[in-house]
């Protein structure tokens, strides 16, 4: 059987002069590409969470405040623009991120020479990220190495932070993805992620294309798992992560991290420099965002005939309360895995890395 | 707004000569009785999860094999039907309990006498099931009542422990019910409990049929929960609960039991004396029921024209795993309320309990 075509969450098609980003929400049953080229469709992709993903999201948002500016380049669209974007989503800090660094890069500019220049930008984040994730890769690879053992490693993660939320390697997968392609054995416990099953349709779907063994368990199952020694490393991605090495991530997070410390199983954050919040002193600055209650109380999936459908799992006048991420503390992460290498994550460890940071700048 | 009508979980027919049982597979959506009579009608039901929650099945089970007596008073019967009827679930204690139950009221006796014995024991165990409910629910307020606090009392509870688990009041939310009862204001947590949603879909419903306030939650929100001290006591039911205190429970309690000692909030289980299994030395010792993987991959709901239908979350290909049941170390069990008072989690705190059972049989 030949190898899947290899895709990347998202392209820039300057035939189209559009975005080309994959639909998510119709994962795993439908690949379909979305075109961008509106605020509005933008805005919209990334608030329905058809692209998600904290790096993904900001490179979106990147590329969106590029095509504002190529449309309007004034002053004032740039900060109209970059405001609807930057309201999106309140808890990722890669979309302020993005939109400082393109922000940056024209403010002082000509305005007809900021639409190109945006765009040039965004793609240069784009290519970052992809170096940024491979990195991370070669890094977690190291550490996966270390805890090498007769059969194959088994890696337990949360969510999706995978390729699909990045461009392309992910953060937490990528060391899947490097161990797997230097033929060391390894086996992913895919946590489903309620309430959008992240885990069970974006996950999955990507270990399985690639090759890499998973199986799918409930969030519920995943202290039981832990307990029975059947997981050897537990790596997260992260939304925002705090100058003290507070990483908030999607809801559930915590919980692994609490009983993986139980059972004396390593649990890593991965994630790239612009998930960091140096502003953030503590997890408990980060606002948390609220979704809809209908997220926990219908589910969508495919029936029988191969229609996408929506069905309702509550009981008439049922409420529910939906926060999307949680906050999971330092004390109880073992290492925070990023492009520069793997660091503490203590106000310390943040220190060194931000030394390591300001050391590897280009001249 | 009448209130709605009392309803129990499961009644003997003497007019149909069968045992009626409300199908909780068809909760919220439908209230729907089923009649059981034939032992094969009796094993699918609790197999199927029509009747769940440890006491009812013990219960059912003790109607089951008593009806199969009725049938054929024979010994081969009574082991035939005891096997078929242990062998439907594997991890609560109390199907064998109640079994042995029958069967050592019945066995010595004239085979004619046998069908109408096992009856009056089966109906015995019921009462007897409704007033050990009733007496954890005391003793559980009293708990309660020393955490009073100037709002509401948040409890959070996992899974279904209410009357739908026993036959009336419940295990967990017995507590709860005489909260209620009493004019305390008291809010429950309910998490939605994958793979089944028998939090959504059994205790919302339960505790909006009886006017208390409740919320569900995803599962993995519960961490969140407890660290944002929005939850006074975290109280759940057993299946089994082994003679050094571990509480063997629906999977995913062990990972709120982590988060509540975590955060120093009380994490009790409530359950009858029928739930210890005294043979059993520790937590470990308990086999976990492993159940069909379609239960995490498929979800059952009901549509926009109010038919129930299946619709799958999982892409081509997924593969998944599905413990039922997690263990709780007795280290991070606060309480074991029973019909006898709350008990330590430890052989100790066991061993005053069996003494407290032995004072408080009839002579």
């Amino acid at each position: 059987m030949p190898a899947p075509e290899k895709l990347c969450s998202l392209r820039w098609s300057a035939q189209y002069d559009a975005l080309e980003v994959i639909d998510q929400t119709l994962l795993p049953h439908s690949l379909c590409w979305l075109q961008l080229k509106s605020l509005e469709s933008y805005c919209h992709a990334i608030r329905a969470m058809q692209v998600r993903g904290a790096p993904l999201i900001g490179i979106t948002a990147a590329f969106g405040l590029a095509q504002a500016l190529r449309q309007d380049p004034s002053m004032a669209n740039l900060e109209h623009a970059g405001a609807a974007l930057l309201a999106t989503r309140p808890t990722a800090v890669n979309l302020r991120w993005a939109l400082d660094k393109v922000t940056s890069a024209v403010s002082a500019l000509e305005p007809g020479l900021r639409g190109e220049a945006a765009l040039a930008k965004a793609q240069q984040l784009r290519d970052e990220d992809i170096a940024a994730c491979a990195s991370i890769g070669e890094h977690g690879l190291q550490l996966l190495s270390g805890l090498r053992r007769d059969g194959p490693l088994n890696i337990m993660t949360h969510c999706n932070a995978g390729w699909l939320a990045t461009i392309e390697w992910g953060t937490a997968l990528a060391p899947v993805y490097k161990a797997h392609a230097a033929g060391v054995p390894v086996h992913v416990w895919v946590s489903e992620t309620r309430p959008r099953n992240q885990g069970m349709n974006l996950t999955a779907w990507e270990l399985q294309r690639a090759g890499v063994p998973c199986t799918v368990v409930t969030d519920n199952s995943c202290g039981q798992l832990l307990r029975r020694s059947v997981v050897d490393c537990v790596i997260v991605g992260s939304d925002r992560t705090a100058a003290n090495g507070d990483v908030c991530n999607k809801i559930g997070t915590y919980l692994k991290a609490l009983a993986a410390r139980a059972n004396g199983v390593p649990f890593y954050a991965a994630l790239p420099e612009s998930t960091i919040d140096w502003h953030c002193a503590s997890g408990d600055d980060i606002p948390i965002e609220e979704r809809d209650e209908v997220e926990v109380l219908a589910v969508t999936g495919m029936d029988a005939s191969g229609e996408t459908r929506q069905v309702m799992l509550a009981g008439a006048g049922t409420r529910a309360h939906n926060p999307a991420f949680d906050v999971t503390p330092a004390t109880l992460v073992t290492g925070l895995i990023t492009e520069h290498g793997c660091f503490e994550p203590s106000p310390a460890g943040l220190a060194d890395l931000k030394a390591q940071m300001s050391s590897s700048r280009p001249m």
